[in-house]
């Protein structure tokens, strides 16, 4: 048997996240269709970093599965991407140790959401930014972040707390910066709680907007309740895009 | 009566094309109902400054609409946008002379082609662009495109020849360049013919990929044949740029 390990992007907005269920297509399970009928395999497991919710895109989420196909890689990537619709596509393939594991592994992960500010919407970043057509300062947002850095309880920022035995995550960099009319947030942290970037990302909104003062992000932490935070950001803008393994 | 000018943005893919139809919704007709609705007349018409092909994109449609509203143009377009699909916005309204018209006062308009050459596909570009997974060679395309350049006639690059009184045309600029895996071709002229763009892309391409020397492209021009020709490009990597009036 050989392990590999797979780097996938994808348009998440066809989909109804990355876990197999049983309403709705998934990547995960049209991944393993993909990859199945190539390697004939009367059963594929791909294991993803991290489930990504419906709606939500990936450049680089990062899978591995057991398989005991001879291709070699090369040939393997073209065959998967032949066989895959045009919104999911393999970017590369490695073999690794028996012992890697997408999920466990992982020390580090790295989200991007984009929010497009243009008063008049773009039809070309609709299924790829928020779009709340209110010019947001940026810059606010940028150093209101800067409160969330570092090793804290995040519950405030998570949807149905609690969904893990522990809510402490750490922030190691949180970045606001703008490209004309889009605003672009990145997260990097040793791990994510359910809806963690999108309620940031929610509550980095008010601020933008001039509705709350920059010390309230600060504030909203220290309450350790998800009512104090702001919305839930909508999915269509948020990007898985780098795995780190040790 | 005010008759007023609108510069329009569409993702075509879900559409049949500019020009109302019976059997698909088109960009005009989804245009005109938004506009009656906001307008509350029976009847309002679009004239755009030229019928864009299904799957086809505009960031720069021009667009003229007689009416009676006495709406101001800020709060048109506001209203106006709320009511359009989110891969339709109007981008900006301005009064002109009664007697504008977006077809006929059209000088010149100019179009952008956009391929990307990366060998495994892009799930973010695939509405949006031409992906023959093929590396191009951008410079020889932009060295054979010069044989284009002036006036011409256009014949071997129009679709079922004749379809108008006369296939000479001027192409006053024509571009080829190359941004990272995107391979971007631009085109300005005083007219264009039927599928014009997509056929010249596609005989661009047979130049990128090597198969036809860079001379051949005069050739086709001298020719005027069709069938001498390359394949016409598909409709989603084309766009409508932008429109001159006198």
């Amino acid at each position: 048997m050989r392990n590999l390990k797979l780097t996938v992007t994808y348009d998440g907005t066809d989909y109804g996240g990355w876990q197999t269920q049983a309403n709705a297509p998934t990547i995960q399970q049209t991944l393993e269709t993909a990859i199945q009928s190539i390697t004939c395999e009367p059963r594929v497991h791909c294991v993803g970093s991290g489930r990504t919710d419906a709606g939500v895109h990936a450049l680089g989420q990062v899978v591995n599965m057991f398989t005991s196909t001879r291709l070699d890689n090369a040939t393997l990537l073209k065959a998967i991407n032949a066989k895959l619709p045009d919104d999911i596509a393999v970017l590369s393939i490695d073999d690794v140790s028996h012992s890697f594991c997408a999920i466990k592994d992982a020390i580090r992960k790295r989200y991007r959401y984009v929010i497009n500010d243009r008063r008049v919407p773009d039809p070309f970043l609709r299924r790829t930014s928020w779009q709340p057509r209110q010019r947001l300062d940026e810059q606010a947002m940028h150093r209101a972040a800067q409160y969330l850095k570092g090793r804290h309880d995040f519950r405030s920022f998570e949807t149905n707390w609690p969904n893990r035995l522990s809510s402490i995550r750490t922030i190691f960099d949180i970045d606001v910066r703008r490209d004309e009319a889009t605003v672009i947030v990145e997260v990097e942290a040793d791990g994510f709680l359910y809806n963690m970037v999108r309620s940031i990302v929610g509550t980095l909104y008010q601020v933008g907007r001039g509705y709350w003062p920059e010390v309230k992000v600060k504030e909203v932490l220290e309450l350790m309740d998800r009512k104090e935070a702001g919305p839930t950001a909508p999915p269509q803008g948020l990007f898985m895009l780098h795995v780190t393994y040790a």
